[in-house]
């Protein structure tokens, strides 16, 4: 094997391909880089087995300056190896590998040898035979993803809670995470609906990979479904994750469908209450605030308020832009309120509350149909 | 106790004093900021004992909008009051302290109380009754700090070590530290000589502190030295460090007079090269490269060699700008070298070696008398 590439387009396809690759896997061969050099393109992959990331670098781009002397396949040491290239010292590079799976890699005045592995040792990747194919615009698969994964939780105590229900039906495209004490759900409407039904549930933390990679991009992404993997297709790369096995809760029961009190009010102005208001409860042993909100015939209020016995108190009074129905004193850990409310950007939202110890959900005041984020609150009597 | 001052303003006094202030005292009520109101001034002093930090900001600074109610004094959690203060929602802000060291910090519809300490059971700043003062240009005080603060160490076991030794004799001024593994040099001619001699060594810690304090601002610190603490004063702010008590070790013979090999070249080629190298040696046990160093008739070459028996190997072959002398093959630890050659960013460079085994030099090409680097070798043999 040997051949002579730019190294900057070199590098971009290792950094997509390192996403995947961690130093703390039990299985060696995985914390390398899997290089395959054809003729004409070089294939990068990498692996965790959760979450795998295969891409090419194509003789064609003029930017890869690729040049294949001899075809080949090598496995090198990922975190050392991608060291290396980034500080070689000219704009070209050239790695040849002799007999042994020692690889020489050579810029400019600079040469060194690593110690690879055989690639043949390397495991394979998924295969995804399901030609039932869904495209999403990119940036709004990110947002999808965004908005929804903050609620998975983090306890391997209940392992199907740690990843996001995705439901296809149609052109009727959902996703929902939950850790019991929160809940977030977007719904999309596809522009070419999907001739098969999908119901899965996909890792959190492979999603959280999956939005850095498509990061600000606009291209598409192509998702393709199979038993138990998913398949993302990104332009030149390819993104697969494990599903997890299980079924996902009932969420749609946990949605209230009424409301005894409802708050308007905007989202930005409403998170830099609550972290304030969570600088007082952080130091105090329940991290609770408390919403207090009186709708009486001459005055509407919503006042905030945050305390530590050690440290001391706040209390704020909250401009809504509408504030409806019966009074209310209501307690919750401020964390997953600023969490929500971070998703809604810079909209107005809209706030309705059943009662002191039944969840409450916030929809943007625009379009409150396809995105609810619910919050469950804290009994504090 | 009552003022109202524009935010931004105080925070950044804040800022200043809040460089002194540790979490992790075991003296309470110095993790709290001090405040001090005058009728027209507000003075923040912050100290972990060994750095003190005083600063002060005058009602007759018109972007401080500071108008005081009624003078007094409190002690309020730093680090703490700072995150209330910093995410306050109005441009302007109100302090007030009522009986039991309670403070009022209002901003718009935001209120906190947090519970504050009597100001008198703060501990009193050393006195620095000395008149001997010392005027330095701030960025050639930063340069001298940030040049010679990298050789001191960070082993307790000899503490003279922790601090830079500075002497001052008539306009000679010379900074040099050392942890007896590399050693660093700086001298500058003063355009004032001082009245009195001075020898004192001012904890390394403290001298970073105040580096970053200098930042960018190209306004005059003054020095002014005392038995067993010295102060600097940067504008409106006074910065009080202990000195360390003892001996430091006599420095001057430890630097050669004398050399057998020189080499000329860019400092950061070699850098380039030598964290190239470094990869490798930071796999390695001991952490060492080797330079080798020909000069024959025909050719001069200059060789860096890194290795690592688990992971492989680096070779490069250095453009040096000139190379005299006896053939030689000395091995050092790289981290020290690439520490020395950051200190000396862009120039051209003279090295000076006497044998495998003794200190080798590092001095700018231009102006060697004034600045100098020391690196120990490494035994490999």
């Amino acid at each position: 094997m040997k051949f002579t590439v730019n190294r900057q387009s070199f590098i971009k396809k290792l950094n997509d391909v390192s996403r995947a690759i961690s130093t703390k896997t039990t299985i060696p061969i995985l914390t390398g880089l899997k290089l395959v050099v054809t003729d004409n393109e070089i294939t990068f992959t990498g692996s965790d087995t959760d979450i795998s990331i295969e891409t090419t670098l194509r003789a064609n781009d003029d930017n890869a300056e690729l040049t294949v002397e001899e075809p080949g396949n090598i496995v090198l040491p990922a975190r050392f190896f991608s060291e290396i290239v980034k500080r070689l010292p000219e704009a070209t590079m050239t790695i040849a590998v002799k007999e042994g799976f020692q690889a020489n890699i050579t810029s400019g005045a600079a040469a060194f040898t690593i110690n690879g592995l055989d690639a043949n040792n390397y495991p394979h990747l998924p295969e995804i035979e399901s030609n039932d194919e869904v495209t999403l615009a990119g940036d709004v698969f990110r947002d999808i993803i965004n908005t929804t994964v903050i609620a998975v939780s983090n306890q391997e105590s209940r392992p199907i809670l740690t990843g996001v229900h995705f439901t296809l039906a149609g052109d009727e495209f959902t996703a929902v995470a939950t850790d019991s004490h929160r809940l977030s759900q977007r719904k999309v409407t596809l522009p070419n609906p999907a001739s098969e039904t999908h119901d899965v549930i996909i890792p959190g933390k492979s999603l959280v990979e999956l939005s850095r990679m498509i990061g600000e991009e606009q291209q598409d992404v192509k998702m393709r479904l199979a038993e138990n993997q998913v398949l993302f297709m990104l332009g030149d790369t390819a993104f697969y994750s494990r599903l997890l096995e299980g079924n996902y809760p009932d969420t749609s029961r946990l949605i209230p469908s009424e409301s005894e009190t409802t708050m308007e009010i905007s989202a930005p102005a409403l998170l830099a209450a609550i972290e304030r208001a969570s600088l007082l409860s952080h130091e105090s042993r329940n991290n609770v605030v408390k919403l207090t909100l009186s709708d009486t015939a001459t005055d509407a209020t919503a006042t905030i308020f945050g305390n530590s016995p050690d440290v001391g108190a706040v209390e704020e009074n909250l401009s809504t832009l509408a504030l409806d129905g019966n009074d209310l004193e209501i307690s919750f850990n401020p964390d997953y309120l600023k969490d929500a409310l971070r998703s809604f950007g810079q909209s107005q939202i809209k706030l309705s509350f059943t009662s002191a110890l039944r969840p409450f959900t916030l929809v943007p005041s625009e379009d409150g149909e396809n995105f609810i984020q619910l919050i469950t609150p804290v009994r504090t009597f």
